[in-house]
């Protein structure tokens, strides 16, 4: 049989040659799959009907500033700004005219020329080049995605922040290289977690609040624009909220490396989350279970399965994280005053990184906000090595005693002792210089876990004070356009 | 103003809260971009409906072979057959019933079964599980959208030929490190581009020809088919002209790292076409140009240029290569049986990765197609510096006369006066050592870039017997249904 | 205090003015850290001195086929090769030079063309530019390095495939999404890491051997040896064992990307095994443990705990593979005849990758090797669900009798009735449908694993089959030159 | 001949059986190559002697630390302390030991305990584990070997505001998509380098300050120093000058990873001065050089040759960024307490990134401290197109008089005319609707390029505000020890 054939027309001829068919008009490439990486609240700020609606604010907020300034004549500025509607342009037929120059906004450009009366049609796009607009839009799309990534990521915050309060003091054993250690608890588990989210969270709210406009011209000296260049960029920037970049930043990519950087953060923190819980989850540690729901990680062919479905998705978004920030990075080195590709690998990338960490934020809250957490397997597990994780406890109560040399000599020998003859408390029971210092009830108070818990509780007071502290510093605490996006 | 604001309603409640939205049923959400990364032929077969339609292909190949087998009724299995059809199911339905499952197998085998009569549901996706529909469809999409991937990088091949052929002694400078080196020919530049495109073409038949079905069942024993395991697994393979594994894969991911070398290696290629071709294409440069048509690379700013659009675009597809090379391999260490994340992390940055590899092939082929070489202005170029980049040309024919050290020293001598002459040719006339030997006809001859090649027509000729030769042995060049995808 | 304080000079006048101190003459950076991610055979290979003589083989076969061709006197081939002895030069001295040129090559022809007599002198390098010395040795080096890579590899093949024969039977419970699934062998495990070993070593083996020589001089026309390049370039290879490239490969980097995406390979595959390992030494599954000895994995605070050491170890190493693939993939697109970067950016990270494949390599066989596998471990993890694992065993038995879709319900009834009385086969006996056709010698059958492994040991003897196959057919296995580097 | 053959040992015996050799005692592998990518005063503080220096300095603090609180008797302190001397100690000796625990603490605390006298011996090392000492030990050596980055990329920005500011009028040819596009200055192209050095220099200040301690014992929990615990950690970070973390940051590392981003973005803004200057200093564009000195850049077979070596070194440099920026995010995802391989896969690519981006940042400097501009030759370039380049300056003087439609159309129709009759000049004036408005002074006024810079001066001028002004701002600019390591 023929493997790979298909009905569509793969031929060179079909590829290539004849009239061009320049733009992608297919059906969306991976629909069935991108809601497993994605969420609706954010893909639907980075959809196309998205982008066109920014290109157009773009284009109205740079002629209405040209007329604040007194560049462009007011009546001609009005009459754009009118046109400046996405229902009257056609995404896809933009895309498919976009290839020819490489960008959609030669088309749309032409599209709202041809579109308004003949008076106004010189001062359409007046003086700015086609990165100008398509930045400035990618600016206010990513600005705007934000939002409900910075939603999910502060209710997710919460739900670690509940978890720590609530299992302060909930028992369990830490594991380290994958082996039990020795007990901490539940609470300073989510407290960890709670500050990487809110890390995560804060370096998004700083790269989104520095997301600048984008205004240079042809050749970044904003010549089109006379004398007024500067003043128009930075009144640009006031009517679309965005910040104001010193110089043009064509070739400049920082304020999109610290997206990047931060979108990278929030899939690490997430995917943070995702790991300890799809471990926690495991058969044989059974600690915590997904919330789930009907249906939810449910397998036909296992009855008695329940999958944690969203740490594997946010897993597996965690796990594609890397690439797009290398990405990002790597198309950051652009030449000259616009570059010839750099530029234009980076639109699809950052979109992409901005959607899956959506989802992995909004998978991260559902997971913590409805996780169930057995601490009675918690302290069985605890158990399970006999009261081994506890020897660091038995040692420092007999280092008082006789020496912390001699202590640390003396658990020793009883925990080899213990692996003949299965009960570590026996063991220590039986030694001769342990039993002369400490009775059956001192070992019993050394081998309760509650007892060798350190700092742990104090750690999660402070975990939690930082959070508490942290919601009246941040950036854009104070001012009511930082929640946009994020009502109630 | 508030930056970020949006109509749509990125509530933490409407994210998180309430009855879920589990699928994106947003818009997708680069539609207006993916047309200047992707092309039509091998989106298609990227598509929502192409995925759908090889995740059936897949049940009813599955179901047909346990019957061949014996294992399953011939009745039920032409049942299940003849419902394996992709307008009895929606993908936005199934792409939103995905989320629970977390993989879009488990509503539609859900869905197929409710659509089959009762006595034939029991046999729907008999023995397997979610992974081994969702990789045999992978593997199948994959390999037809390498069809026209494969199809433009032998186009692009065979013009890279074309230009090797026609220019074997057009001369032009060599470039190293940026600088004007010493002649060579436009035919050995075509010629190296050829044997790039070859070599990734090369690695992406062999990798297409290797993907295999997937079948395991739920722990990768082939439990659920009885003793006859194994057989059924052949004969889907078999059914579907995919390759045989001796185990399943689903946590050995082989082949499709194999694919994804390939298709870096296609980025790659193309790439270094789209690098030289941009940098010959500058204004000061300006060896070559983009075959261009009406519209292509314009700027309404700026009428006098013509931007290599294809160039950049292909320039653009390269820069993002490595990071989704990397995405799949940082996926591909699995654990277990089947993997909590790295698996789910494939789908679309496998996708992505071939859909921007068959964008950069296709442009290559027109790139490669449409260029316009100025051999004038290459001539013109290598004259820039006055003969200097033939200096090791002058010195290899005194080299005989006077010894090959004394030549280097007479040469450079004359180099470091040219720079204060203007004239190479004067100051080598003008050097007493030199002048004894080499007369103004013999330096006129040094000076000739056309007699100081080397071996590049004889390499041009290497390389394209090399692609002639390879057009026999190539993988499947004698199986029909390689090509198929290809026609012509 | 001041935290970053040091006594070294770090000012800028140190820096950068005052006569320049281009070499990094400090001590190697991370000498404490790289015995943790290499290991010793394969970094010998990849040393300085080893680098060192590998360029001076380079020069040595380079005249010497000069020789062989016609184009060098003999006797000043003979003197230069007597001189190409890595002895007579200072690494750390070349290298303190080599920044001026921005290559190791440059000053190594000063130096070696100052040691040589003078009238051997003008042959030295003849015909070649620096990057055909530096890409040559670096084919060797990566080959020889290759060695121990491939014996390690196939070595730990070797184990593996010796404990999916000892352990082609011994059950236990396949695991997937971390969840416990349906029964499989601790073989068949076994099995799917020694295929992946195979194929990753089968590429690592085709990649070494097609490393091709570099000879092409300044602009890749051979221009320098006159009419003979082709032929000195084909004898240069013979004389180092290295493949002929058609044409010089100074910017088409595909043997490079092929021996990467093997050495990315070999990271995956030993990666997964030591993912593996790390998952069932878990303290609470405990299948396996790394087999030690003296001092390994302790952990000085924690006597009880014996950390998987060279799982670790390989798992940071796989960590770390995506990045170096990406790397040199990125490094790749290269520019006109010889690259600003692009090929200077390949050279460390391709060690490297070479380097940390070998620590994982030999860390892995040794894992292999040394492995204590617990067979009763595995038979009571796989019993902790009370045999709920083998639901889909009991359906199937029951489907003959009373068909699939109602053994499939009554079935399930009988695992929500066990979520409740906590033995699923009380549950299953209590059920009046399935106790009418089943009695409890027969679901005792059911619920033995032992009877529900499927194909799993046919799968494990496909697998050793190919594996024992694969030793007949693999590239060079009739050239006693392949297995240079792994003797006995 | 055996091509991969080596006077090594690479066999399996050697490789893993017999007694193991853990540490890589071989040669560093590539110091030929590290002067290269590398600078001697970074990569001193990144050597072992530092590595090691610095683990003595957290084992120090952490026992001075837990004096001063009162858990540690003084006197064991003291002797303790005395004994953290780096002389003490073998760094290979502790490389060998080091494999067999998984990192080198293990042995350093086990030779620096049988080191001081026997009453001192329990107080060694007290409540911590190796993580908590090599992750401090990393900080420091970090922070100490950001100093010289940081001292070089001032001194970079320094360079590039004087370049600016002395060449803020000198006009040349902006270029976009790799072609002339309308007049720029090289100041603004300067200030565009200032900007991105200096956010660079920003984000890399601000990561180092916030590099924290690490000190949570062997569950994060603090627990071997009893109440105390959260004291000690403070106390230990002021003596080391290092930042409080609110909790360990065992397994949340963004820390690293926010001095990840900034060394990334150290390298993107350097690899876009690096990549600037590269192809202005191509032989056909020449408007640049870098400075050299002698035999800087030089090329034996190309005499005429002058390589911007620097230049291709830092772009070198720059490609390897993103993969090691993209190794940092893949390993910072890690698991519970303490991760298995994630921790253990930052160490050799947090220093080598450091490592790179010092070499960058000093090559940089150097770049922008000796770059030659030839102002003329940039006037030359931009005269090349006869003035199109300037066709937008010709149409907005003509706009006011005709409308800008008109104005559009008629310059459009000489441009076109110009391609035919070669001076667009002659065009312009040949143009009767153009010539009705415009006599020939006027057009000259037009084509000439400084008449067209818009804003350029005025955004020079901001960013060196913005540079002056950043000097007063900056993080520790009134902190007197975070200038350390870059004195004067």
């Amino acid at each position: 049989m023929r493997p790979f054939s298909s009905p569509s027309d793969g031929s060179v001829a079909a590829l290539a040659g004849g009239p061009p068919t320049p733009a992608d008009g297919s059906p969306p490439p991976t629909g069935l799959l991108t809601g497993l990486s994605g969420t609706p609240a954010v893909a639907a700020e980075l959809s196309d009907d998205a982008l066109l609606r920014a290109m157009l604010d773009a284009e109205r907020a740079l002629i209405t500033a040209a007329a604040d300034a007194g560049v462009a004549p007011l009546a001609a500025a009005e009459t754009i700004a009118e046109h400046c509607r996405p229902d009257l342009f056609d995404p896809a037929e933009l895309g498919r005219a976009a290839e020819a120059a490489g960008n959609p906004v030669v088309p749309l450009v032409r599209e709202l020329t041809a579109a308004v009366p003949a008076e106004a049609r010189p001062w359409v796009h007046l003086g700015a080049t086609s990165q100008d607009i398509l930045d400035t839009a990618l600016a206010l799309v990513l600005g705007r995605a934000a939002g409900p990534v910075l939603a999910a990521l502060e209710a997710a915050a919460d739900e670690a922040a509940r978890l720590a309060g609530q299992h302060r003091d909930t028992v369990l054993v830490a594991r380290t290289l994958g082996q039990q250690a020795t007990p901490t608890t539940f609470g300073l588990k989510a407290a960890n977690w709670l500050l990487g989210l809110r890390d995560a969270r804060t370096r998004l709210l700083v790269a989104r609040a520095a997301l600048p406009v984008q205004l240079g011209g042809a050749a970044g000296t904003l010549a089109g624009l006379g004398p007024a260049g500067c003043e128009v960029a930075d009144r640009m920037a006031a009517r679309l909220g965005l910040a104001v970049s010193p110089l043009p930043w064509h070739t400049r990519r920082q304020p999109l490396l610290d997206l990047t950087a931060a979108l990278g953060a929030v899939l690490v923190a997430t995917g943070k989350v995702a790991l300890d819980v799809g471990l926690l989850a495991q058969t044989e540690v059974a600690e915590v279970a997904e919330g789930g729901g009907p249906g939810r990680g449910g397998s036909s062919a296992m009855p008695h399965k329940r999958n944690p479905v969203d740490s594997v998705l946010v897993t597996a978004a965690a796990r594609r994280g890397p690439g797009l920030v290398a990405t990002m990075y790597a198309a950051a080195s652009q030449e000259h005053e616009r570059a010839a590709g750099g530029w234009h690998a980076e639109w699809e990338p950052v979109i992409e990184l901005t959607r899956i960490a959506g989802g992995a934020a909004v998978r991260t809250h559902r997971i913590l906000g409805g996780l169930q957490v057995d601490a009675a397997r918690m302290r069985a597990n605890l158990a399970a090595t006999g009261g081994l994780v506890l020897a660091e406890a038995v040692s420092a109560r007999l280092a008082p005693l006789i020496g912390r040399a001699r202590a640390h000599d003396a658990v020793g020998r009883a925990v080899r002792a213990a692996g003949r003859t299965a009960s570590f408390r026996d063991a220590l029971l039986a030694d001769a210089e342990i039993g002369a210092h400490l009775d059956a009830a001192e070992i019993d108070a050394a081998l309760d876990p509650a007892n060798w818990l350190g700092s742990a509780g104090r750690l999660v007071d402070r975990a939690l004070a930082t959070h508490r502290r942290g919601d009246a510093d941040e950036p854009g605490a104070d001012d009511p356009g930082a929640d946009i996006g994020e009502p109630g």
